[in-house]
């Protein structure tokens, strides 16, 4: 899987966050690949919603009482402490938090040092708390929703960088994540570069097409196009390269 | 069912632009009409939530493997091409989608050939994709959410201009659907120009009640109003006849 | 009762009006309170979602056609109204609607009258109905949703000010309520005072702790704080009293 | 309601208990009255299921960590244990627990003593716990399922015999409850002697039209009955009267 | 279809009623069709589960109460009733009721009718009414729950022999549903007589191996089997034959 | 953790075989310790839900479409295969299966394995397939329902022995897990003696109790027992001992 990860180039990331997760969705689609987009979760912020970079994963299972102490979170081997510290420049950070939105799994400190330490995104089927600060903070953030409640009061972090499910969807660390006004599809790292390419070609050829239905072309031959427009199409394409 | 519809006038549609659902439901309820504000419908951006028009019904069942693929998608007489190019000027696209909200319904190149029809909202229960894209046609949409995976993933266009449910509610063709931020809200047909005008009349007493209220009157006498307050009401109303 | 609720001066509101409900949480979760935060209770709009003060109940329970028809719901001892017209200067009135979100619990003609009462905030775990309208009275208001229903669609008002739920929560009558764009959290009365006190002291910190982190440091060491860190700090603090 | 109730005869709850609470359902939205039966509330016991009798009714709000301690509830003024200890004979107790089934209402202790009382059913669509011993009490119990927590672990019993909600139910006290497999219908008082006469009536012509129908008698013709058919009825009814 | 349809022989259904929705859903799985198994749904008895046949379908929207009332409930052209009268022996009646569980789709009375007809079960994602009766007159029932309230209270039948959703399912007339104690599973028209025969095999290794489990063997090398025990189950196989 | 779990007596297994669930909760209550009954989990078989034992855990996460295929199935090192393979005598398997019920955990020749291997129960949040079959090997099983399609549908098996989630409680591996009609209670490792003991003294202390109430006492003195019952408790215990 490093080798996998190793793969995904700055011109991956670069493409990928011009193409939209419904895109993505069909390309991955075509290739059998369905059980990719997150459920319940949305971004904080839509005109921020944008991202991409592979997935670090951070695990938390339901607190109880005895241990998860106000106390015991000061613990500076807290695996959500060490899971922060350890992001490099370019990650996602993604927390399944199980779908419980009682509680925030992270609030605005942390998520200060997230994007100092140069996360590009936080992902998490959870809720965070103190919304608006975190928005504030400029980081994408896609969430269950918000929640006031310190993070102890339902979770505790258990491990990290190991695969987890996350709005339904099993996250890989190094599987690449990408977000936008829709919510946040997971592309498997193997899959990355063919994806971004594909995706870009689709929408090349879908803007094309939007063009010609804005200008009065009916459904019936354009979408799908017929091979007429097709070939219209890739002689303007080539036209262009 | 054609001779009621057919008597949704260009009038009595621009009055229902000028009144709220909540209004429309009241008309409603004091006829003993309940069930027709469809539940976990939303206007998709809330400054372009407003609309109002007959209903066309589109009907989705759930997506087999066996049926259900991208190859099939490019049939012309595919159920949902042909409902979108059969839409008039003034039609509101209504998609019974079962509440199903893991794939869209649609996205923003059929988004742009319904407003290129005419068509003036697009309501369902499940989710659109690429939803930043639909908002940026300036169609109004209200919809169970956003999803990025294609319609095939859980949908199926079975059948159009037939009896539908979305969002709990029965919509039969020609009965007129209309919009605001609150949700989307079903006149029946027969009963569309009785309760555009009582919900105008509504909304006159009403924007008349507020004004009094704003000015300090209690809500005893004035909501619902004394004989009194309805008396100037009325000669207020006489003035300005 | 009474006596707690008159200790909540004007100063410790003011207070509460500066912190966040994040904050105030962890310092209920310290004394082992932690039952006081709303589940799917948000505000209609979140740029208008800051509110603090002592909490008037007002109970719903189902409607049924027998009783709640039109016509009765002008009668002037109508719990609604009447709780409506005690509303005291600064009160949040709170409306336990058991979560039904399938009519509205009030519109805009109530919340103009609320507004003027001097009331600060309207808060329910139901929908409120017509919701433009509301956002446009400036009366911070936290809800489950809209819809335009009218509430004897499915609520008949019972009585007020006695202890209600409201999200998940009890609301005791006095006990303080504070809202941000996270949403609603209760202060059980006897509280107020410490909770607000000890929540401008641990935010006053945490900005401290915010900057450092923010200029490169490290959770560890920072988050929580060090010995040296807090020294730091209390120094710092120190100087500026 | 009082003078209502007392027209609760035996007579009435026998006729009561001898009728579906699908034909009660049915005289009922006849007159109009169609918000009665709970949702999400069914039998323990689906072979004990079936009870008729006045409505008592108990109501929880959440429970708070420093209001409810294993302690307080020892308080012989707990509204639970004073509610319990005010039934009378043929009493029907009913727990409005807001629908959560994190815990239990009450155990097998309580209903031994509500049995004792000679109360002749406990509906709640909260939870119970030790649901097999109370099963072996004997006592017919409608709930929303089992779960071990103790009461205060999210309830706390507020007050008594005041209107509640059960399953989406109002409940009014003196309101019959009537149970089956079905789950639990609710009569409003001052209908009871109607309804049981009318349900009476209905199932005597219902099991003739089954008999018919039993025998190879089709549907159209027979359900609902010809003319023909009804004079049949209404002959064979006088010969047996 | 009708073609298809008419090569599901007696044989068969013999077959399908011998293997389990566990077997089946496997061999669907195998060759890629995996939306086929009904959520939601289950055997009103699991006792009396077990059930094969082709589909006949009938599908409900919304009921509305201009249109849903007692009287009209009366008309012989009244799809629900005609659906039934047009069912043939060892036919299965599916009723898409949307998963709403708040009315039952039907009582006794009609299951008496259906039963006589010589349908072999009735399978919908709505509630049943008068379940105690429907479970007395022995015809395998699988349904979302049970409801006392009269079909018209939330249902309005509105035509049959169409593809319809049940339990998130497509279902087209002539399918194949096939239950047990785990629910209903639909297998596609085309593939009944493959599914069954491979089902049929699938079951018999199964049962080998079970048996070497229960007698002590480990799961590797028995399940899946190695080639050393399937050669073995093969010469046993052949023996038998 | 080692140590604790090696203190986990036949002795004490016995004990907690003879009592409640809901007993044990109101022990761990008062020590402070509430998140440990599962919600969505109950006993597939309700004559036959009680067991006790070490918790041995598995984890799930999502499936998807390029890993999970029936092929990858029969890999011997399968993370199911494993688990199975490493209980011991006493265990009780417990599969964290995101409360995800669209298929089947396990089925019944996996659950013929566990029950050779000497393992007590199975308690999953996700749902079992072929469930009357499972029920006939008699071991107690706890699920979250049932469901035909197999685990790869939506699942895939990632690790075991690790702590994990199940019906919203935290399970590390060696608590002690213990069932009955109620569904399933965890008991942290540390303190599985004390509450065996704590619980079995409450439930001799509640059937001196229960036996006092079924004669006729009131609650009031009974329950909770007043220092004179109490008393007399304590003298006949004496007696007895």
């Amino acid at each position: 899987m490093p080798d996998q990860a190793s793969a995904v180039t700055p011109d991956i990331i670069s493409t990928l966050l011009q193409v939209s997760t419904a895109t993505i969705a069909t390309q991955l689609h075509r290739r059998g690949i369905r059980a990719v987009f997150m459920v319940g979760v949305g971004p904080l912020d839509r005109s921020n919603a944008r991202f991409a970079g592979p997935a670090r994963t951070l695990r938390y299972i339901p607190a109880r009482e005895d241990l998860d102490t106000p106390e015991g979170y000061g613990d500076p081997l807290h695996p959500q402490r060490v899971a922060i510290e350890c992001l490099s420049r370019g990650d996602v950070l993604v927390i399944d938090a199980r779908g419980d939105r009682s509680s925030g799994v992270l609030g605005s400190i942390l998520t200060t040092r997230i994007r100092v330490r140069g996360a590009v995104a936080v992902v998490t089927d959870g809720a965070v708390r103190d919304a608006g600060a975190i928005r504030a903070t400029g980081l994408p953030t896609h969430a269950g929703g918000a929640a006031a409640p310190l993070s102890i009061h339902s979770h505790h972090a258990i491990d990290f960088d190991i695969p987890v499910a996350c709005g339904g969807v099993a996250v890989y660390p190094g599987d690449v994540l990408v977000g936008d006004e829709d919510g946040v599809i997971c592309i498997p790292a193997g899959l990355v570069g063919e994806i971004a390419a594909a995706a870009y070609e689709q929408e090349s050829l879908e803007s094309f097409i939007t063009t010609s239905i804005a200008e009065g072309a009916s459904l019936i031959g354009s979408y799908p196009p017929s091979p007429e427009l097709r070939a219209i199409y890739e002689a303007q394409r080539a036209r262009e390269a």
